[in-house]
């Protein structure tokens, strides 16, 4: 049992919620630790209240109350699957992890992250992914890496999502929800699509909302065809 | 200009900014205060940063930076429209408000918020809702005041959403991510559904991305049969 807040464990953990490094990532809570467990990831460190640490040390940011952190280290997917996603500049780790959650639900695929978007593995994104990240590890990789089919969303695009007779493998492509994709990426995006939305509606829609959409149009696009 | 922090005002916007009451809500930012005003919203207290008042007295959730914080009276919308929503038990503000944003976006009618929700007026849920909160106030009623076609979104349905033949005016009905709705509503839906998701994926998505994609289902169905 540690009863000292000078543990190097607990030092590690604390660091690792300030800034992560050495490819390792922090999970807290018994449904993240359980969603590792259950996916075959083995801690690096496991500490729970308690049993191996006094409770008031256990590093959490969530306050107190977490009665269990995984330390991890980091796995990255290739680009694949018939169905998968593609962000490009999502800066918000919430919607990262949520969209990780999403095409877990959804797709066969990664979500392959591009320059500039979150972290997956800080604990905001670890969280929203509701222990996905285990099951589903992201990948990383430039636009021009992909290979398949890619469908650039873009609210200026002519065809609904609905509409396009794309060759899978698909690759859903977003970016984030004010800024769009860049327009190079759009040029060489095999397809464009756009999401309809009501004329009266607001401009967008949240990026973890569009990609949930664009997996689900395109999951029943592609099981339709099977 | 406001030079005390104790003048009233701004004691009231931190009063609210606590806990509501009296039916007012705090907006906060330029882009929530351009959309209150945009529909036709008038402020109660209108306080902007260095023109109004001091600006490090501008009391604010978000921290230093807020530059123009609005206290607004609560609206209530009655249920109707050809497609909306209704949410039972839904506690989290983020959820709410991002539902209210994808319902501007991709329904007719207003979000209807049945016991044990989030506060739609609360700071969290009004940022989440970029300003759609303003366009499209939310509802209050109970499941049994709803008129027209009730489609309970349940992931042990035997219809996928897209099967559905329904009448409208359609109102979908969603619960908490892990609970779901409660049995009784479901017995009393008119129709109940399922999104389909992979057999190796998640046991739920979040009520926000299940929201987002049936709205953008029963959305194409109503549109295909106008």
């Amino acid at each position: 049992m540690i009863t000292s807040k000078d543990n190097q464990q607990l030092k590690t953990i604390r660091k690792l919620l300030q800034k992560r490094r050495d490819g390792l990532f922090v999970a807290e809570g018994e449904d993240l630790v359980d969603a590792a467990a259950a996916n075959g990831w083995e801690p690096e460190i496991l500490l729970r209240a308690g049993e191996d640490v006094e409770p008031d040390l256990l590093p959490s940011s969530l306050g107190s109350g977490t009665r269990v952190v995984g330390v991890y280290r980091e796995r990255w997917s290739q680009p694949g699957g018939e169905l998968s996603v593609y962000l490009h500049a999502v800066h918000d780790p919430g919607n990262v992890g949520t969209i990780i959650r999403s095409a877990h639900a959804l797709a066969d695929g990664p979500v392959i992250l591009g320059p500039d978007c979150a972290d997956p593995y800080g604990p905001k994104a670890v969280r929203a992914s509701m222990g996905s990240i285990f099951a589903r590890p992201p990948g990383r990789a430039d636009f021009e890496a992909l290979g398949g089919t890619t469908i650039a969303l873009d609210r200026a695009a002519r065809s609904p999502l609905s509409a396009l007779e794309a060759q899978p493998p698909e690759v859903v492509c977003l970016g984030a929800e004010r800024t769009g994709l860049p327009s190079a990426l759009l040029r060489a995006a095999t397809l464009t699509a756009h999401i309809p939305m009501r004329a009266d509606g607001p401009d967008s829609i949240n990026v973890g909302m569009a990609a949930a959409i664009a997996l689900y149009e395109r999951r029943n696009r592609i099981t339709a065809r099977a």
